[in-house]
Order: C-alpha cells, then structure tokens, then sequence
C-alpha cells in the first residue's frame, strides 16, 4: 500500500473546507483550523517521529560527548532529555522551561533520538558498536563530504508544524545538554507549510519534483518490515536504523534542463510524480516499456531505475526536508531501515555508481545512526542500550 | 480598533473545527483545510503583503544595482519583477520558471517592493532621494551595525505560509535580478506555522513575548492612518516607509531573568501579552498605576513605556519575523509607518536611550525602504518613479 492510499480518505475533505474571508484584498484562511494543539504521543513500542505524516518543519541535530562523558553520564543526559522530550510532546514546559508559553503548542511535536557509534561505545564498549554503526562506505564517483555536515554521537531529530515549537524545542534540547555534549552540527529544513497541504500530500523538493514517491505508507504493514528491526541486536529491537545525507542541489545547471530532459532523468513526471511509462504516483514503474523506435522509456541512469531494489528487501523509507539557505540549496535526506547493510547500502551503492540525477546533485554531508526502540512511560530513552 | 477586535470574529471558528484521525500513535490534522490555494491579489491601490495578517514565512532580500545600470535599466528590471510577482502570486509560473508545480502553491504568496536611496538616486538623481532615506540615525548606545545586514538598493519581501513557495519566489526573483543586480542581504524569518493558530493571532517571539500587540488590525481605518502615505512626494503618494532592523536576542542571559523580572522589563504579562496593570491584550497599559508601595507598576525603563507614543501621530505598524538559524537567533524587525521622521524616529530614540529590554537584545542590521503604491494591471511597480 502506497502513501495515498492511506490518505486518500483525508483528500475529500481537505479542498472542501477552505472559506475566504475578504480582509484588505486578502483572501483569508479564517476557516482553517488551528492544529497547534494536535499532540503525538511520545510513549510506545517504537519512538515517535518515524511512523506518520512528516511535519512541516525539521531541525536535525548531532551533539558530540565531551571529553570524560562515561556511561552512567550518559544515562543522566538521556535521562534529562527524556524528561524534556515527554514535556514539550505533551505541550508542558520542560521542568527548566522560562518560555513555557512557547511550549503550549506542541504542533505535532516530536523528539527522537538516534545514537551514533561514539555513544554506543561509551556505554557498552568498541565492540558492541555494529559493522554498518559508522560511515558509510565512500562513494567516491559523488561524495564530496564535509566533517561539518557529518557523524555524530547523539541525534535529536526535532519536529513540529510550527517552527516556532521547533526553535524552541532545540533551545531547550541544547541547553538542557550542554554540560554533556557540544553541538556537531545542525540541519534545518522545511516541508509544505502546515495547512497549506492536504495531510499525506506528497512533498516536492527544490528542483520541483515529487519526493518520496515510493514510500510506504506510515503505519502500514509493508512501512512496518521495511521499517522496524526485530531480532539482531538485544538493545535495538524495535527500533531502526537511520541515515542521515545533505544533498547540495545545483538550482543553476538545473535551470539549464528543459522539462523533457528533466523527466527523463528522473523517470516520474513533473506534474503529478507518476512514472514516464504512465498510470498515477502511486504506480510501479515499467523498466521493460520501450518507444516507438524500440529505446526502453525509461533509461539506463533514470534515477528510478538505479534506485529500484534488486529485490524485495531492498526497500527503505525516506523522510527528505529542503534546506534553502545560506550554506546553499538542497535536501536533508534522511532513510529509515531495519537493515542498513542488507536495505539501504545497495540503492545507495547502485546510486553512486550511476544515476542521472548526480550530474546536479552532491551529497555533502553523511551520518548513519542506531534509532534505539520506543519508550515506556518512567523509562529514559535507550534504556536497553544499558542492560 | 486593534488586531484582535478584527479577527474576533474568526477565533470562534478556529478552535471548533480541529479534527483528530488516529495514525499512528498520531493525532493527524486529517480535517484541517488546505490553504495552499489561497491567493493575495497582488494589484490594488496599495502593495500587497503590509496590510494582512502576516503569513509564516518570509524571506527579505536587499539588492545592489550593478555598477551601470541606469533609469532604464532599473525600469526593465521593475517590468520584470512586477511581471513575475504577477504571475506568481496568482499562482501560475513566471515565463522562464522550469519548476511551474512549484509556482502552482500561491499560500497567500506576496512579494512587496521597497527602493533604497540608491536606487531612487539612479532613476530621479540625487537631489529627489528624500532626507529620511538612508541609514537611521546612528543610535550609539544600542546599534551594532554589520554591513552584512544593512542598506541596499530595492528591497523584495516574499512571504507566503508555504517555504517551499518562498524559496521557489527567492530563487525566481533573484535569477531574473542576475543581470541588473547582486544580492546584498537575505533574511529569512517565521512566524507560527499556517495552520497551528487561528488567523489573527499574536505571534510569539523567541523570548515567549507577545509580539505586536500595539498594532492596529490591517484594513481598519487606524491602520490606514499610520501605514499609507497621502500627499508628500507625488511618486510615494499612497505607499508607505518601511524600516527593516536585524535585532539580535541573547537567549542565554534571558535565560537568568525570572518571569517577574521578564514581565517587569516588558511591561506586558507573558502568559496573554496583558498589559502588567491589568485587562487583555487589546487593553492600554495604564502608566499611571501604583503598587502599594506607591511605585508605578510599570517600570520607568519598562518597553511598553519606552515605546509608548508621545503623541497620538507616533504609531508604527509592526510586522516581525523570529529568526534562528547558523548566525544565531533575533528577531527581523520591520515596521511600516507613513511618515518615518514623524513617527518612527522619535520612538526608536526612546528606545535607544532608555529600554529594559536593551539588555537582552542587539541590533545588528538596518535599512530603510520607501515603498511605493499599488500597481494597476499593465503598470509596473514605481511607474511614477519614473514620471
């Protein structure tokens, strides 16, 4: 089941309601609803922030352990931002909070967590960290990496449809960690505005295309086995693994492209993000489809073709936010996978090796995380990782 | 009339209508209305984007006309600009755009067009640019001016509730400027998410404050008065002045200021922006009022007290936007206000010389833009610049 299919019961109702109010030429939302107060529950099986409509805004941070940060340090820190992270989900002012007005409006709130090897080692030692807990294998052909754009010890993906709750979420998150960590590096992005959309419509990215396409859709149990891990690792079960990639896109060559030569790179179309070879979004792509001269429609270094799984476990699901600021344009990448050897490391293998869309697009910044299971309530955030 | 009493009408509606859809562990938004839709008519006797309820995000963009380009440069790039900001804020895709799909989300899309000296000086000569033109008076005991922030030659507001319909106008706009222009300064800012507040509704800045409280509702007969200019230079007659101040806020000594103490500085009551001496929001401080003590309850370095007008002529419209990105976190203050000498300057000089809130905040940037009037159809904008 593809992401509309989940949705497609919300669309009917989403264009409907939009009443315009005049005020001074403007055509007001004055019939919107104000989903400021709309929560997600921060307690169960897996951590919050994975498994739903992405929010609008994004703040990703990677935070370093300071010099002399020893286990049972790290548990107090976890112990703290676990505290801060059920807080503000729930709309309630961390216990350290001087701005707990800015904290009445969770907007869909949600705090995970992610560990890097740095910390899994400080807590259980080198060799408990995984193989694929690390960089990921150079990609030499495309990767242009910068140290500040990549690793971590400890990810805060920070997430909310008003970024005023994410400013000052990530305020909080920070101080509250400052006596444990420093801050590695920070990526903000942005999808559709909240309410600007219907809810589960899909995102584009700065180059105007769909993004995300093939994503199962949050809760269903296709999203479910790609997603979550069960069995390896005691400490990870019921989590899952995260890659973190910034992706500098050229606004300037790709300007130079016209539209056909844009679609076929891709081979989704513009308008609606369905495949070249026809049919909607939702849609598989027809590799095998060839044109009237005998040329398979899609070609050789589409991106939907090199991106297509060998076979069925290789399927991840990917949560991309623009960036458009003064570092440059482009997509903070992410991909959640129970498997990153087995799911994540092919697509992206086959990608560097060759595919269309490279020849605009530069990953600059790569990190991989362990997102460890959900919480109970009177548990700290990787409980597991300690037993 | 103030901000509140206008929108009253809408916060009846706004909290009723939110829906919950079970996703997930997630209270989905599933109800809410779409507003990507919504367009601002971009023509009118005024310039769009002033006189409304401020949209989420905005982007503000000085530029520097190239050494050599003159009147009839700066009027084919006025046609150009105007034509794009046409098109796009009704939604359809400016001539060369090659991304139409993202054009086709308006958001409330405005892109309003203020002229720095510099510009003014090119097309009328030296001698037309207006005394109040160019760089405030230099305030010595606040100002921490950086080149980086301030001046320029035209100014474009862009501002929608969708960032992707922001970035994809910067991008636009800056593109079709290459030739007659360099890109002085980009400010980025938001407001609450579109969607998770009721229209109407005050914007909170990163010190939890209640921010624009004193403004008058757009479209009232009080906001005409101080906004719109009548009389004074024929080619600004009814546009308006705009001051945009890049003020920095230091979160972390804010951070050791208690609410009392907060409020005290302020003059306002955290929780609804009351004035400290009682009401609501919409309520006039009462300077006058004692404790019983016997001292005024409203500080003598209080901001509300500071900023309060001498005389009935000194009103500003207030139209802020928090930042908090890699440079740090502020606000980016813009006010607009007929006439800038008469009524902006003397309270910008009180605030100067005396404002508790001094203490937490800097500013970094400044510039000052006349904006002109509307724009009929077939004109483009500051056609009577020309005349």
């Amino acid at each position: 089941m593809k992401r509309r299919a989940l949705f497609g019961g919300a669309a009917a109702v989403g264009a409907a309601a939009v009443g315009g109010a005049a005020l001074g030429g403007v055509m007001g939302g004055a019939d919107a609803a104000a989903t400021g107060p709309l929560t997600v529950d921060f307690h169960g099986p897996h951590q919050a922030g994975v498994s739903m409509d992405p929010q609008a805004h994004q703040s990703l941070l990677a935070l370093d352990l300071r010099p002399g940060i020893d286990a049972e340090a790290v548990r107090r820190l976890l112990l703290l931002l676990t505290d801060d992270a059920e807080r503000m989900t729930r709309g309630r002012a961390p216990l350290a909070d001087q701005e707990p007005e800015l904290a009445a409006v969770p907007a869909r709130l949600t705090v995970t967590f992610g560990f890097g090897p740095g910390l899994v080692a400080t807590v259980r030692g080198r060799r408990a960290v995984p193989t694929w807990l690390g960089p990921l294998p150079a990609y030499r052909t495309i990767d242009r990496l910068e140290e500040r754009w990549s690793g971590g010890d400890l990810l805060l993906q920070v997430a909310a449809d008003d970024p005023t709750t994410v400013a000052h979420a990530v305020r909080l998150l920070v101080r509250d960690s400052r006596a444990f960590t420093t801050v590695r590096w920070r990526q903000d992005g942005f999808r559709h505005g909240a309410g600007t959309h219907r809810p589960g419509t899909a995102m584009r990215n700065l180059f105007g295309q769909v993004d995300g396409s093939a994503n199962e859709a949050p809760g269903s149990r296709a999203f479910d086995e790609i997603v979550w891990r069960t069995g390896a690792d005691a400490w990870l079960d019921g989590g899952t693994t995260m890659v973190v990639r910034r992706i500098a896109m050229n606004l300037d060559t790709w300007d130079e492209v016209g539209r056909a030569g844009r679609e076929f790179s891709i081979g989704r179309r513009l308008a609606d993000g369905a495949p070249t070879t026809g049919g909607s979004e939702a849609d598989d792509v027809d590799l095998e489809a060839v044109d009237a001269r005998g040329f398979t429609v899609v070609g050789p270094a589409a991106h939907v073709r090199r991106a297509r799984p060998d076979d069925a476990g290789q399927r991840i699901f990917r949560r991309g936010y623009n960036y458009d600021d003064a570092t440059g344009s482009g997509l903070v990448f992410s991909a959640f996978q129970a498997d990153l050897e087995r799911q994540y490391l092919p697509i992206q293998a086959r990608l560097a090796e060759q595919d269309a869309l490279n020849a605009w697009t530069t990953p600059i910044g790569s990190a991989v995380f362990a997102i460890p299971c959900g919480v109970r309530p009177g548990e700290h955030v990787g409980e597991a990782l300690f037993t």
